[in-house]
């Protein structure tokens, strides 16, 4: 029997390297176990509780969908959908809103965030909170739910949601008898701690991302904007806590990393550090980038891709809901 | 240019007097109207928040369906159906939470009325609250803007409901264009105050209702429990004050309601006068009562009527909602 393993990254924001590293490279090397049924999908509707702007919505929806295809996921194994074109997932993320106390919802870490950066500026504690922000654990649980998902691969901040979707399912489960599969997390660990430009983690709310996909001179000049401290060239220097060394890591073979330690320690100059990025990350990025090029330039291909995946995940999703619907009673 | 006219009863409790008077009957004329396009429905979704088990929720929605088209909905002209059969609504209503502030949910009538509660009793304000009965109100209004609504009958105490519907679709309009109509509440005058049994408001929760279809016998007990004073047989009594005329006037012809009022003021015992409305309310009902008890007896027929309503439905939500999503950019 295959484990289902889910995940979705919704259109906020361009993708960066640590949109990459923390979530769809790992989520690209679990794709590969045998055993393993990826369900990977754009999470759109999540991305409305933030971008009322349809363009921008547009392009953020077809740039997360090229992003992974570019980056080598495979549509024939991986169920690549659109979560906007499966109907069925809000149907049930009403259902189960009828089973999440209020309180759950209360207790939610991104909206207890906003509550007291509201009180601290004292302002009323829920403002700018639309209820798509609110609500969103409960569609969350829905993604999750709707495919019997075993597995939800997360950074350490998103771990809640996987509880609070397992809390939905066992009451639901307790109302109507064994109907859910209970998620379980699995944390991608280190992962969540690629610096940005000025070495806190790599984030859109920081400012001080690299877009996966910049082209080489921006690149360039972005890696040329990493924080160093002023040691002269010759100076030796520490890896382990250099920024430009925790990049080039992720990107860099065995044998090049352990060079490259060598060299920090024996002393290079940023410029060359930098240098030596640039050279890997391109390297990597070349072949990838040219591919997100053509996708973006044909949306209909990408359309096919994803039609074709949410027909798969409706005929997951599809049966399971009519189960759902006759467990409760509503069908008649 | 048709105005659609939409209402829908939720499966909560059995159907009785204050239901049929205060919306069922009013919402029966209205339909006669020929310049209206009445959409009515079983709001079983919204009956969710509140009834767990299955059967009694089944059951309930069939005995909605039953008592509409037992009191004459004709559903040729009505767009009758069955809210969970609409997906379109529940895709609407996540789109819908994105536009709502949360701070408009926390002002809602229905749920500051438990916070109240639960403040009086020294609980946690939002003990028993879950999140179907907190998020209601926005379901409602994708209920109301799916069809394009041009008018909501309501009680008094669901304007309120109707005027979130407004303030979300506004929104809406304003950031994308003119895209929902907005509605306008029609409120029926009088009927919110059809007395019960002790003669407060005729209502579930003060245990004080008669069912619409009781069989004659226990019709005759309920009635007979209908709270008089105690002036003998012979004196004369004010119509005005009776509980018992106050339902005798539903359900009576105008020459029938100004002789009893006559007798009253002449005098009457309250045990003819309760005789009295047994025999007008049963002539009326007795029809009615064997077509349920039919319709209940053979739910295959209330399924193909409401079947082919959500039909008639979804011609009109589904491609509105494909308009709505091209309009945020979700379609691509």
């Amino acid at each position: 029997m295959k484990k289902t393993i889910l995940t979705g990254i919704k259109p906020t924001g361009q993708i960066h390297l640590g949109n990459y590293i923390g979530a769809i490279k790992p989520a690209l090397d679990l794709a590969k176990v045998p055993h393993y049924q990826p369900a990977y999908f754009v999470a759109d509707f999540h991305g409305l509780t933030k971008i009322h702007q349809a363009d921008e919505f547009k392009q953020l929806s077809y740039g997360i969908a090229a992003t992974w295809l570019a980056l080598g996921l495979n549509p024939e194994k991986v169920i690549f959908y659109k979560q906007s074109d499966v109907a069925e997932i809000f149907e049930l993320n009403w259902i189960l809103s009828c089973f999440t106390p209020k309180g759950l919802m209360n207790r939610a870490h991104a909206y207890k965030g906003i509550v007291e950066q509201n009180r601290e500026m004292d302002r009323d504690l829920d403002d700018g909170v639309n209820m798509g922000i609110y609500t969103y654990p409960i569609l969350m649980a829905a993604d999750i739910l709707s495919f019997q998902t075993n597995i939800v691969p997360v950074g350490k901040d998103q771990i809640q949601h996987v509880e609070i979707a397992r809390d939905i399912a066992e009451t639901f489960n307790h109302h109507y008898g064994e109907t859910f599969v209970l998620p379980d997390y699995q944390v991608q660990e280190g992962t969540e701690l690629l610096p940005g430009l000025d070495g806190r983690k790599m984030s859109k709310s920081y400012n001080n991302t690299i877009p996966l996909f910049e082209e080489p001179k921006r690149l360039q000049k972005l890696i040329n904007k990493i924080k160093t401290d002023s040691l002269p060239p010759a100076a030796p220097k520490n890896p382990d806590t250099s920024i430009v060394f925790a990049l080039y890591k992720e990107f860099a073979t065995e044998a090049q990393i352990e060079k490259m330690a060598e060299c920090y320690r024996s002393g290079i100059g940023w410029g060359e550090a930098k240098k030596e990025l640039f050279d890997v990350m391109n390297h990597f990025l070349e072949e990838p980038r040219e591919t997100y090029k053509e996708l973006m330039g044909s949306p209909k291909r990408i359309d096919e891709i994803l039609e074709n995946g949410a027909e798969r995940a409706r005929a997951i999703a599809k049966p399971f809901l009519k189960e759902i619907k006759r467990k409760i009673g509503v069908h008649m």
